[in-house]
């Protein structure tokens, strides 16, 4: 960490600030140029609140030259992290996609969905049972029941699943789920991501709204730094000034995260645009871009196909999709 | 709600949209324009998931006519609602100052800085006991027994205290504490709102980062479904591209708030701004736009009083700064 | 143009309203619901002030059915505009490639770029010579010198140009250039669009930094208005809270625009990122999402070959760039 | 400027990057540490492309120790700047209220504004002439017609006129105007501002949508570079993700560009909420934060006197909030 300090500092203050730094456990390396002051300072600088840095009225600027992350940091960590999931290796250079309703409703409806994006060619099934809603009122999923109902569809089809936990006192619900989704709004949950650091499972860790990369890798390192180093990134949209579209998915989070980190990141297109049509072009966009997966809402309600516009794509779109992913993914594995 | 659809719409699609809509309880009143078909929906549109309704092909536009909230929501109670805690009125058109430390840092720290802050005016005592960090290598707070040197300064100075949770596992440390706080990244974590709508105790609901007015209120909404009313609004800055203050405080939230709700607003300028100097001038912003308090970080911590600029007030500058709220609400008073 | 008022609008309001909407040429047809009020707006709304009309006291809410651009609007204009520009066809569904330099700095400098992205399979050539710069200290480009040198490289290899107009009174410097490029600080730069709406050039119109895309299609309205029907929108990064790209590449503008318009879209991952490394992903990207275009920065200046890492792309680096883009078009040509 | 090279630079860069900056004038001083390499750069750095050097391979971080701008820099100026006209005196610790319709539409209606507004204290006219309008087809005012009736407005009255200017072309027909504004979309509009650097008149600089303080103070510094020190700085409210107002208004502008700069700081509380009613708790918040003016929309034209709501007050409203900014003013001016 770099400490830039104003002109002609106090040398009381530089007293005061050296020995609040030796409390912290760092020397500073000092150099006194001809314009300004600057403190290097060599050790563990994770433990030290920058801002609270930046504030001192001797100080000018702060840099922190090491991130604050460490577990999830490609710099200490070169190669690519693969987590095995059923028949998938996430993070080998190939496309895992991940498909499955909103929401669990019913036996029937969930397990026609995994059989028919399994025949298309998705390698685990995603489905909502507990859900976080704006809303009071809305629908909060069927909890409990419904992760039963998708592990009657992992026995059926042998897809593995992925399933979003609310609070850590829904655990006990997920001993046989495959891989924990932790919601945007959970994001910075610290206590949710403590707790799934001690346990044996993939997490697939979804971006907040407004969080940057950094936020994002240091919530992975809440659950890496816990012992448990299977973690998936998640983009699945930010929210800015725009609203035609629900979120502005943030393309550039798959090359940023692959320069800052190892850990495989998965595309999340739905929820990002909320508009059905557009799930196609971002779909192939992260492909292209070098995503590890994607996650894609899909459905066969008969009750919903009523209403063809929402964003989950039928079995018949999702299986076009698929196709055209591949020839996607094709070009992009020839690409030098 | 009003739905418009596109021009000449499918007849087969508008019986699909009728039944759609008949199966959740609600019957258009069809309007036939010259240009377009207007449904107008009456009844309980609340549990309508208008995004849903807005992907359908034959909608053009939704629009919703009530606000999706109740219990918070003015035009169902158009009285301000007053919250008693210690001394203090919440809500009455009067100022309450509640002010402390970021941290709880030690019995005599939390016991000066109350002893302090009351003889300045403070009506409440803050203090962090867990608390909510960015990363898993920085200090996590004296957690339980931080909220025990709380109470020991609430029984000292008589000042109620105000400190937050940041998971429901935590709630049975919370039995003697006045008001709890649920922080900005737990604004939306709906299992731990849903719990404290079950208890009997005031509510400081924080804003999220980069969360709608709407979005604050449909929270409150959580809370005071489950039974608790006690629910006070607290603005602390949102993200926006700006970064040379912490965040941006929105001041419009106090006007806006109070044209939505019915629920006393609180603002936070030390988080908001994260810049010690700017505290008092945010202050004196939220004093004139008519809110209803203020939450302020003071510290006296030796070892931080090296460390002038950071975002907390000295003892000093407080009561300083309380005189100056004093005559800034004077004259708030007597506008017209 | 859908308005609706609130519960029991006094008559006396109402009517003034009608006056007001008269006044604009304006008839409502009225529905009278059981909970409220509603008015269709027939005929031409687009003169309407809509935020006004929001104010209204007696108004709940206003939606706009017709978006208020028309010559833009795809549903006026099925069809896909093509811009013919060289040996280039915009918008027929083919892969346009722009590349260049960001300044014009020789002639050497530019004729030698130009060679080299010709070769690589670039159809048209950029190269900044007014150049819009956030310090006055800083470089300000080689202005009209820097247009001839543009010129002569087209002289020497044949492809069209592209380059940047400021200000009105640089139009005189622009008679040879083959496309004006509007930036996006001059995106709602009124007086220069109605300008450029009166000459018969291709004009590749920048989204503005903060700028929505209904607001793009406005300014493209303004130039298509003054009858320049040849606008091709050009998305280059908006502003969010994350810092670490240069902006935030807002992908889902290709198929949003696509679907609002039927003008030519084209991405510039260049100047999205600042981050010469992250220019491949994005663009491939841009392809597989069906952009019509890219516009790349490329240079081969002795002096700044010192520095890899700007965002520009070194020849060898656009070569194999061009060659991927080809692999990942060619596959999303196939897709169905 | 501070430059953190990466861990081991090959010494080819190392020896690239000093030829780099010494062609740019710039000599380093370097600092050879244990973990990291570190240049000071000392002289004129305002003229290097921090974008640029922080792309090079050998680069970690680079931390701007000067502000780039100069002429607006308090650093440099440390007393406040004081701009008089009429009988105001703009930045000397009073406030300045500026006031007028958005729009000159008549003789009637401009003079009875102007002495209305005068009536209740404002010693400044506002109105539009040139209007920047986002759409084609909306009234674009009465142009050069407009600013002969704010003329005709102020020999009444005796009140200075603000307007706005939109096109260099139209600088002839200011010749008599008092203050020339600068509107949000034109804030980087650089030939414009250079032009405005030549002429001697205070300029109205409104912060763009979505610029930055330092932005804000280099467009500022265009103007002032070219030899016209009397810019006033507006804040009118930012874009974020919150849609209920209009814009958010960033009320810590007012002490982070008086902490910045010695520009005076004036608040256009009518653009920033979009809201009437809002006019009002924002100008007085904007009052204690210590802004030096405010500029308010007042109209009382007869047609528009329907519309109750739209974000101008009536000639009553204003009388009405003017004594309430005068109790704040003085509340504040105690302030200690």
């Amino acid at each position: 960490m770099i400490v830039i300090l104003k002109e002609k500092p106090e040398s009381k203050q530089l007293d005061n600030l050296i020995a609040w730094l030796a409390d912290r456990g760092l020397t500073p390396h000092i150099t006194q140029g001809v314009h300004q002051t600057i403190l290097g300072l060599v050790g563990d600088t994770s433990r030290i609140d920058i801002g609270l840095l930046q504030q001192m009225d001797i100080v000018e600027a702060v840099t922190r030259v090491q991130e604050p992350f460490k577990n999830a940091n490609r710099k200490f960590h070169p190669l690519d992290t693969v987590i095995p999931v059923g028949t998938a290796d996430i993070g080998n250079g190939s496309m895992t996609v991940i498909a499955g309703p909103c929401s669990v409703e019913s036996e029937e409806q969930i397990i026609a969905v995994a059989q028919s994006v399994k025949a298309s060619g998705a390698k685990l099934l995603r489905g909502g049972a507990f859900k976080p809603r704006t809303s009071p009122y809305a629908f909060q999923g069927m909890g409990a029941e419904g992760i039963k109902l998708l592990l009657a569809a992992k026995k059926e089809t042998g897809l593995p699943v992925v399933t979003e936990i609310m609070d850590i006192s829904q655990l006990e619900y997920f001993a046989d789920v495959d891989v924990i989704q932790v919601g945007a709004r959970n994001m910075q949950n610290f206590e949710l991501l403590k707790q799934l650091g001690h346990i044996n499972k993939p997490i697939l860790l979804k971006r907040g709204l407004a969080n940057t990369y950094q936020e994002l890798l240091m919530s992975a390192e809440y659950i890496m730094a816990s012992g448990n180093e299977n973690v998936m990134l998640c983009e699945r949209g930010i929210r800015t000034f725009e609203n035609y579209t629900r979120n502005t998915l943030d393309i550039s989070a798959i090359p940023a995260l692959k320069t800052l980190s190892h850990l495989p990141v998965i595309i999340d297109p739905s929820h990002a645009a909320g508009i059905s049509k557009f799930v196609a072009p971002l779909s192939l966009a992260a492909v292209a871009a070098g995503a590890d997966g994607l996650i894609i809402e899909v459905h066969n309600n008969p009750a919903c196909a009523k209403c063809d516009g929402m964003q989950s794509l039928t079995p018949e779109q999702f299986q076009n999709l698929m196709q055209n992913i591949a020839l996607v993914k094709q070009a992009q594995t020839q690409c030098k």
